[in-house]
C-alpha cells in the first residue's frame, strides 16, 4: 500500500449507533469518507452484543479504506442514551436491547481496537455535522432534528453545540397533544409517539391485529426485515397502503407542530432533517413537513430555512468521526511552541 | 442634598414597558432601588402616549430618589414588541395601544431625559436580572417565563443571554393544543391562547356574554380597573369565582405542557416564573404549574428548579436598569489606562 504510517495517522474512524442500524466509516483529514460498511443494529442480546458489532462494522470500513483500525488517530462513536464522554460510558439507551444501565462502551471498543474512542450523543454529533460541513454552514444558529427510530434534536448556538445541563435536545419528547398517544419515554403526546418509527410499528401492528387491512408486514417479510424499517414504510406508502400514509401523515403533522413550537422558543436560522425516516422520505417529505409546521410559526419571526441534511445517511458517523480530531486549543498550543 | 454629582452619575433608570402597567425606577452601582413609580399603560393612543407616560413614570420615580433624571447614568428599558436595541426602535408591540409599527422610543425618551437611553426586549432582561441577581445565582442556564398580558420567555445559557436569530424566547406561542383556542398572533393553540393575561380576559368576557356567571366584572369595578388585572383576577379566583378558577387552572395546565416541552428542548437547570399573574398568584401556583409540568417532563433528564421570580415584580425595571450600565469592556480598558 502507498499509504505512509504517517499518512495514516490522520485517518478517523466514525460510528453512528442507530437504533436499527449501525454505520462505521473511515475519514481522512478532509473528512472524506474512504470507506464504510453497515450492519443491522442488534435486537436481542445487551450492550457487549452491540459493542461486537459496532466492532465487526468498523473492521469491515476500515478494511475498505484499505487500514488497520489500530492505525486510525482515533474512533468516534455517536450514541443514543445518556452518554458520559469523559467515562466513555452509555446508560439508558431505550432503543438498544437490554442497555437500561450503564455500559463501558468508549473503554470497551478501545480495548478492541488498539486505539482511543470518543463517545458523543449520537444526534449532537450529526448536528454539528450538519452544522460544520452541511446545511448549518455559515449559520449561526441550527436545529437538527433526525426522525428515525425516535425523533432526536440537536442544537447549535453561535457555531457551537448546546447541551444544557448535558441532555438538551429532546425535541422528540415536546409535547404535542397532551394526553395523548403513550410514548416509549412513559408520557403521553409526545411527538415522538407519534412520528418515531418504534411508535409508528408499534401502532401500526395494534391496528393490524385489531383487523386493520395494511401490506406493511407483507413488504417487510419481501425484504426479509423484521421491523417496519424506513425502507419498509417508504414502500409501503408510495403503494398507497393507506394505513401506513396514515400514520406518516400523522407523524408529518406532529412533526410541524414540534418543530414550530422548538423554533418559536429557539428562533434558529435553520431547521435540518435527517434521520432513518427523514433521509429515506426525503425532499418531498421535508417540504410536507415545512408546510405543517407554518401555521404553527410565530409571525413576528423570519421563518427558518427547513432542508434534507445534505451529508444524507453518514452525517451521523462523519459528526462521529468529528470527535476524533485533535483538539484546537492543543494543535493551536502545539502550533505556538 | 449630600449626593455629590460624581456619586449620582452612577445611579441609573429602569423603565419596565408591560402591557398593563408601566413600573419605573432609579437603582445606585449595587443595583438597589432607590426611588420607584408605576403608572398604568394607556389603552388608547399611539406609541407617544405611551412614551410620555413612561417619561411620566420615569421623573416621579427620580423624584423618589431625589435625583434630577437628567443626572442619571442612563435610562434602560425593557419593551415588548420587536426591539432594535442599537436604533432604540420598538415595532409591532401587540399589547400596546395603537403601536403595529415602528417607533423611535429610545431616541424620544434620550431627548426628553437628557440622558443616554437603552432599549432592550422586556422580558429578556427580566431573565437576565433574575440570572444575575435573582433565582439564577450560580446557575448556568435559566428559562424565564413570565405570566403576564402575554407569556414571554427569555434564556439564558452560559451566564449569557441567548436571542437566536433576534427573537427567541417566544414560549407563549409554542403549541399546546394544535387546533385550538385563537391566539392574539392569528395561530391557534398556543401556550398564550390559554394562558396570557389578555386571552383569559377576552375567553371571560365571551362567556360572560353568553350568559355565564361570574364576578369578574364586578370585582373589575369595584378595583377601579377597566380590564381583569391579575389583582382582579386573583380577588375572583380567591373568592370561588367559577368561571375564574376553571379559565385560570386551564392557564396553569397549558403553563406545565408549554414550560415541560421547552425543559425538554434546553434541558436548563432552573426556570424561574413571573409576570403579572405569575407574581400576583406567587408561591402556590409557581407549585401548581411545577406539578402541571411533572407528566411532561422527560424522564431522563434531572428536572429543574423552579421558582418564583425573586426580584418580584420590580425584576423587569432592574433587568431594564442592567442596560445602562457601563460596559464591562470599556470599564476594563478605563482601568488599564
Amino acid at each position: 500500500m502507498s499509504t505512509s504510517t504517517n499518512t495514516r495517522r490522520v485517518l478517523r474512524g466514525g460510528i453512528d449507533l442507530g437504533g436499527t442500524k449501525i454505520e462505521a466509516i473511515v475519514v481522512d483529514a478532509r473528512n472524506k469518507v474512504l470507506g464504510s460498511a453497515r450492519h443491522p443494529t442488534p435486537i436481542s442480546g445487551g450492550p457487549a452484543d452491540v459493542a461486537a458489532t459496532m466492532a465487526a462494522a468498523m473492521r469491515e470500513a476500515a478494511g475498505a479504506a484499505g487500514v488497520d483500525v489500530s492505525t486510525l488517530r482515533g474512533v468516534g462513536v455517536g450514541s443514543p442514551g445518556a452518554v458520559d464522554a469523559k467515562a466513555g460510558t452509555v446508560a439508558s439507551a431505550r432503543n438498544l436491547p437490554g442497555w437500561d444501565g450503564s455500559f463501558e462502551l468508549g473503554p470497551t471498543l478501545a480495548q478492541d481496537f488498539g486505539t482511543k474512542v470518543f463517545v458523543g450523543n449520537d444526534v449532537q454529533v450529526a448536528t454539528d455535522a450538519e452544522s460544520e460541513l452541511g446545511v448549518g454552514r455559515g449559520r449561526k444558529s441550527l436545529l437538527g432534528v433526525f426522525w428515525g427510530t425516535g425523533v432526536g434534536g440537536g442544537i447549535v448556538i453561535d457555531g457551537k453545540p448546546y447541551l444544557g445541563a448535558g441532555g438538551a435536545g429532546e425535541i422528540g419528547h415536546m409535547v404535542v397533544k397532551p394526553g395523548g398517544r403513550r410514548c416509549g419515554c412513559g408520557n403521553r403526546g409526545c411527538m415522538e409517539a407519534y412520528a418515531g418509527r418504534a411508535s409508528l410499528e408499534a401502532k401500526a401492528r395494534k391496528e393490524i391485529k385489531k383487523g386493520r387491512k395494511s401490506d406493511l408486514l407483507k413488504v417487510m417479510k419481501q425484504k426479509e426485515h423484521v421491523r417496519f424499517t424506513s425502507a419498509v414504510w417508504y414502500e409501503a406508502v408510495q403503494d398507497g397502503d393507506k394505513l401506513a400514509n396514515e400514520l406518516i401523515d400523522g407523524a408529518v403533522a406532529a412533526l410541524g407542530v414540534g418543530i414550530a413550537s422548538a423554533v418559536n422558543l429557539l428562533d434558529v436560522e435553520a431547521v435540518v432533517i435527517g434521520g432513518g425516516l427523514g433521509v429515506r422520505f426525503g425532499e418531498d417529505y421535508v417540504k410536507r413537513i415545512k408546510k405543517a409546521m407554518k401555521p404553527h410559526l410565530f409571525p413576528g419571526h423570519q421563518p427558518p430555512v427547513v432542508e434534507l441534511v445534505a451529508l444524507g445517511d453518514l452525517g451521523g458517523a462523519i459528526g462521529a468521526a468529528l470527535l476524533a480530531r485533535p483538539p484546537r486549543r492543543a494543535a493551536a498550543t502545539a502550533t505556538a511552541r
